[in-house]
């Protein structure tokens, strides 16, 4: 097992990495409040995980209650995070009980938000199940639903008190999710971590194949660049740069993902296709060669992720882009790649390359 | 006007009490990230006052969204919510886009939440124009909507930037909505300020008569305590007394809203039963005594409010209790009086007690 910090003064917690680590109630224990936890999971992970995660707890002393949501992106609304309040107010849980999201990123930003909600807040552990999940979407706090007219819309920023990232859970996960998650592994060696990046060229085969040691070494690198930028501009708010640069490939993907209509194109898909527009758009602007986009196109396109987005339209894909939450004073702010290896926040991107670089990746 | 401050660190914020304020762009101005507001009204306030503030926030630059929701804490829901969130996306407002609450506590209670949860927080300004509002819910960040099993059980803690008590606005305020902010101005005198009871028993009939100076201290005194109480316990996370102090007579009353349905009885008026049941069950553990009681029980019907609850039965009531975000670990946690102008938290009254006391308390 490895440790990281997400180092946010009072509110710090730690990351544990490793197999074999639902067994380990010792590590949930210490961080409850008292011994009462609704585990919130998914009808595909809560048959295979959801025990292993509970029995021990309960050995412990820990009363749980396990709440079973429908699995997907289409069910990440208000209706889905209710059922959640249901249940949290039928068993009397309150405001010493903690919320336990098992399972990928829609499990993870639902129960967060019901956590940061409930009775105005209660405390709330990750135990990602997914490589989306254990990647990103589990550290930084970021919690929400999505609305019918944009994604993400309505949330908090409520960070957990623990992450608890069992490897053991990426035996089961399809290859579609394992690809949806390396989406977001590629995006940090993208923006900041050139040498990783080298090493994720150099090692996409064994990671494909889940090589136990590669895809631990590609998940702590990972967390650990992400704790790095949360810890730095934990709420988004820096001017330039900070937390916003984690979204590459985020602002086109969301409108993907909006446009189609949540749950067709999983996340990690959508930033794949989103990340070439974004590269794409950086070539038009003078920053990246026709090499590094062709080089960003083949790591994804091993990863087994789509490098084109579907033919929306380029004015259907701004429509869905101007409500993204990356707008500011009514400006699109857009993140991009000043080179390969350092991307940027940028606001001054001309609209008819934009739309030229949406229009050349859709297929 | 006179100006106090939530000593709340970086989040702390002025309130400005006085008459005129509506017509004060300038104090608004300057809370503002971007010159772009959305101000949350409702069907009865609005026409009396949303000109009043957005007409000289026009002139001076600012773009302005109006939200009118339906009046009434049985609007205090997902529903009513979900149609800020609707417009706010429809106008395409982002994260600089400030949240102004014009209205009563149902009004501040849901844009709070909305501001809270929008995007994962914008800024947001309380402006209430009633008593309740002036005194207490405008003030300390709580925001929240209702749930079927219980009041306030979804929300957040989001401070304001700025409060604007314009105290013109309670000429136009209905006795009952007067009354019920009579109550919570009770509370600060009953749970922590002696010689403000005292006066308050003096002035009662100036209070009712509208008397705009004794108003005007009434309402500078109240949120002077509540300042004070917030500051020194932001998230009511104080193991004993603390913020929790200012709930005196609302678990009681919250079974009266819940157990009625929401808007059957005013908030305020729950409360001024709910502090009768609170003192009589204080006087049968022995701190009170009759003359105490009966004390409480005159200053609040002077001020034209119930001082008995409605024949729930005390199990209802219990059951209704049982779900207040007051309850810890299991134990009903209860606001009593250790003596007239002394609250403290309490988690150890017989029930057999507290039946009685609601039994006694009901008619």
């Amino acid at each position: 097992m490895r440790t990281l910090n997400v180092a946010l003064g009072e509110r710090a917690y730690p990351i544990h990495i490793g197999p074999g680590l639902l067994g380990r109630p010792d590590l949930v224990v210490g961080a409850l409040a008292t011994p009462r936890a609704a585990i919130v999971s998914n009808e595909v992970v809560a048959p295979l995980y959801l025990e292993k995660l509970a029995a021990p707890l309960r050995a412990a002393g820990v009363r749980i209650t396990a709440i079973v949501l429908p699995d997907g992106e289409s069910h990440k609304n208000w209706e889905t995070l209710n059922r959640i309040f249901d249940v949290l107010l039928a068993e009397r849980c309150d405001r010493g009980t903690t919320v336990i999201a098992l399972g990928g990123g829609v499990v993870g930003d639902l129960a967060g938000f019901a956590a940061a909600s409930y009775q105005r807040g209660v405390p709330f552990i990750q135990v990602p199940t997914t490589l989306l999940a254990l990647v990103d979407s589990s550290v930084g706090g970021k919690t929400g639903i999505n609305h019918p007219r944009g994604k993400n819309m309505v949330g908090a920023f409520w960070q957990p008190k623990l992450v608890l990232a069992d490897t053991d859970t990426l035996a089961t996960l399809p290859a579609r999710e394992l690809s949806a998650g390396l989406a977001e592994v590629i995006k940090y060696g993208l923006i900041r971590d050139l040498p990783f990046l080298a090493w994720l060229e150099e090692n996409m085969t064994r990671l494909m194949a889940r090589d136990a040691e590669a895809l631990a070494y590609a998940i702590e690198r990972s967390c650990a660049n992400k704790a790095e930028v949360v810890a730095a501009d934990e709420r988004e708010t820096a001017k330039d740069g900070g937390r916003a640069l984690l979204n590459l490939g985020h602002t086109f993907g969301h409108a993907i993902e909006t446009g189609l209509g949540y749950g067709e194109w999983l996340h990690g898909e959508a930033v794949a296709a989103g990340t070439v527009m974004a590269a794409e758009l950086s070539r038009r602007l003078g920053w990246l060669s026709e090499a590094d986009v062709a080089r960003v196109r083949e790591l994804l396109a091993r990863a087994g992720l789509p490098v084109s987005g579907p033919k929306l339209g380029a004015e259907r894909y701004l429509d869905f882009m101007g409500h993204d939450k990356k707008v500011v004073a009514g400006r699109l702010r857009l993140v991009l790649l000043r080179q390969i290896g350092a991307a940027i926040t940028y606001a001054d991107a001309p609209p008819d390359d934009v739309r030229a670089a949406i229009e050349s990746c859709c297929a």
